[in-house]
């Protein structure tokens, strides 16, 4: 059984070529197994917090810094050291095998951050948060991650739960005093106050989709009939994007090739070119596929020649219901300006996908969509995973219950227990209260050394 | 034009998911520029050498710790702090964008230890060291850099070039009685003593094959005729390498398919299966392909079967001169024990590629020609590239014309040309003399963040 007495060790830097990388060792141990295999001028017991020591490893394995950090003042808040030594997965390895040698166990995934949690540094959206920035990929995703590493949608929920544990004294004031027949408070005060507690968990819900938009991006489908430049058009979406990021060296990273991040934000395009073939079992096939990709999309790019302008959507048997519709139209470079002025309308984009012309219009209309859906907003406390929705839905019909409790004159104690469950919802949202097993479900999908 | 008092500053953990990333920033104004972009409770232009800080950047990018060190007591030698943040290349970034705003500049590739080079902190070796310490992929590899950072090919060159010096002296000391015909050292002992330094620059030349082995591996080709098992031998090696090394969690790497680790050390194999075809014009290509292979192979393996047993390499038209050629006797699983050993040889060795059979005994085969290499020697200096050998080449070449002249009673002057041209050599090897020529075309090859 692991326990958070041990001591446990992982690389926390990234795999893979560079100049240095970094071991931690955390929990009660972690000095006194560092003078075990460090060689410095001082023992690391000795030391005070945030200092940084030269030596060497035994078994000259390699020369390092080591970092002390003592508890509370640590990203656990146990005692932890830090080695950092040459960048070659070798070296890490064999540091690793030395530490387990005397008697440090290898960090589970995310089991950093859980002690970190455990011992009270941070809460479970905290927790929640770090997991989150470090697997963002847009700017967007990072700064709404940093955010709620920041506490922002913690204090959110915080105030929300306070109101709720206010609201809930009031009835159980009323409920000691239950047999003098007294009534402390208006009813209809109370509906009032569940029904704006109500409408502040709304707003938050209806982040979610926002903050589907800001982690795992905005899906685009460019569709169209056939040869009127799809595949010509996504190319040039997507190189034109390459030409805009300058990238520093050494930050890279491989993207996804239909990947792209516009203005910050990550979009993901498809189109549904090469789908249409001769056979009619493919003809159906792709029609089947077009439609599953028109179901995920949340813009739709409808590409139409000048000829053809008035296509409809309806004409693919594709109903628009929600879906945010561009029309653009392609091959503008094969016109002449007299013959756009006739038929031109504002609402429509016109392009060149071989030239280029007009593409930054596209892209000014990608951002609105972002910037509509709020994926901009500098101040809204988002919810960014199902865990988030569901506390939050539960919470809701509690309420909700509640409510209908009041409404029916049922007695407080009635209306005092799902006042309660309620709390508890926002509580386990926080991580305030949790079990062993929601927590193992959540830090599983951390990454090792975090 | 760069300059040695920039400020430069680069990330210095390599690229990918992980927790923490740290980016290095060092010259003059290194804790000036921390303190305009780093909020915490000290400044750090304030701060003793060795000192870990925790507060927030400008901006709000991230919240990080600064790790402050002082010259000369830093990598560079120079002022130095280090910050370390969430592992996401996007806030990597974003502080290398905010450093630049305030003035430092993106290190070039290796500058971090040009810099270390150019203010004293290592010699030349120990900086091509640093580089070949993180791009080694094998055990024996990291070992050798770890040694050679640690002087230990620096050392052995001083010693010979020290004692060079003493020898070139007695001559010039001779020089300057010149005209008083004293004769202070016999020649004889003269040539001895530089022969005995040519003797100890061979053994360092010779090391050079060793250091091809430790660095780039051992090159292994399978030959043999159609069907004899070759491409199943190969699958065997490499599977049965991978249930051998046992892998740390977050510390693996993606290895080229047909490189595998024995005991420590790097093999490349290549087999020439699928060369033959029927027709002609193939088959020429066929055996051209395979002789390439030949040439490349440090190590041959001639897999037969038992039946064939008396193959020999000429069949192949390849002539073995300085190969190691191990004969393997494969399919031994369809044979009864009283039908091998009716042919026996301990010469070769008995394998079944099908079950596994004797694998154990070419891995040692493998292993006993890497011992004899001394790609395992603990105490050798190796030197390891194209650069080192070239140095020593022309030092040794100085030495014989130092000798031929001595031989030839020349002057004395001649003879002392030739041994400083030869001292030069050496100091060259360990950067005591260089041009900024020969420090770029190093430091190019390292990767941006050393």
């Amino acid at each position: 059984m692991n326990t958070i007495n041990d001591t446990i060790c992982a690389p926390i830097t990234a795999n893979g070529i560079g100049a240095i990388s970094i071991i931690r060792v955390s929990g009660p141990r972690a000095l006194e197994i560092g003078d075990k295999i460090f060689i410095g001028k001082k023992r690391l017991s000795d030391s005070p917090s945030h200092r940084i020591y030269y030596g060497r490893l035994i078994n000259d394995i390699d020369d390092v810094l080591v970092f002390v950090f003592r508890q509370p003042n640590s990203y656990t808040g146990e005692d932890t050291i830090e080695i950092s030594h040459h960048g070659n997965f070798l070296i890490s390895k064999k540091i690793i095998q030395l530490l387990m040698e005397y008697g440090a166990r290898l960090a589970e995934p995310g089991e950093f951050t859980k002690r970190a949690f455990l011992n009270g540094k941070i809460d479970l959206l905290q927790a929640e948060a770090v997991s989150e920035i470090i697997q963002s990929r847009s700017d967007v995703a990072v700064r709404s991650a940093r955010k709620q590493l920041d506490g922002f949608l913690s204090n959110k929920i915080k105030v929300i739960r306070d109101y709720l544990i206010e609201v809930s004294g009031l009835l159980e004031l009323e409920l000691d005093f239950v047999e003098e027949d007294v009534e402390f408070v208006d009813k209809e005060t109370v509906v009032q106050k569940i029904e704006l507690i109500i409408k502040q968990i709304d707003d938050l819900l209806k982040t979610f989709q926002t903050g589907k938009y800001v982690y795992e991006g905005i899906n685009v489908l460019i569709l169209g009939k056939p040869n009127v430049g799809k595949s010509s058009l996504l190319n040039r979406i997507l190189n034109d994007d390459r030409a805009i990021v300058s990238d520093i060296p050494g930050t890279t990273r491989d993207i996804i090739k239909e990947e792209i991040f516009i203005y910050g934000t990550l979009f993901r395009f498809f189109d549904t070119a090469g789908l249409r073939k001769s056979t009619d079992i493919i003809e159906e096939e792709g029609i089947r596929r077009a439609r599953m990709l028109f179901e995920k999309a949340d813009i739709v790019v409808h590409l139409v020649e000048f000829d053809n302008i008035d296509e409809n959507l309806n004409d693919f048997n594709l109903h628009a219901s929600n879906k945010y519709i561009i029309k653009v139209v392609n091959k503008i470079d094969t016109l002449t300006n007299e013959q756009v002025s006739k038929k031109f309308s504002k609402d429509m984009i016109y392009i060149s996908a071989l030239t280029g012309y007009g593409l930054e219009n596209l892209f000014e209309t990608f951002k609105n969509f972002a910037l509509e859906k709020n994926v901009y907003s500098e101040d809204l406390a988002v919810i960014s995973n199902v865990r988030h929705y569901e506390a939050l839905i539960q919470a809701k019909n509690s309420l909700i219950n509640a409510i209908e409790s009041l409404r029916q004159n049922f007695s407080n104690e009635f209306v005092s227990v799902d006042l309660r469950k309620a709390v508890n919802s926002l509580k386990e949202l926080t991580g305030e209260i949790t079990s062993e097993e929601i927590l193992n479900s959540i830090f599983a999908k951390f990454c090792i050394g975090k």
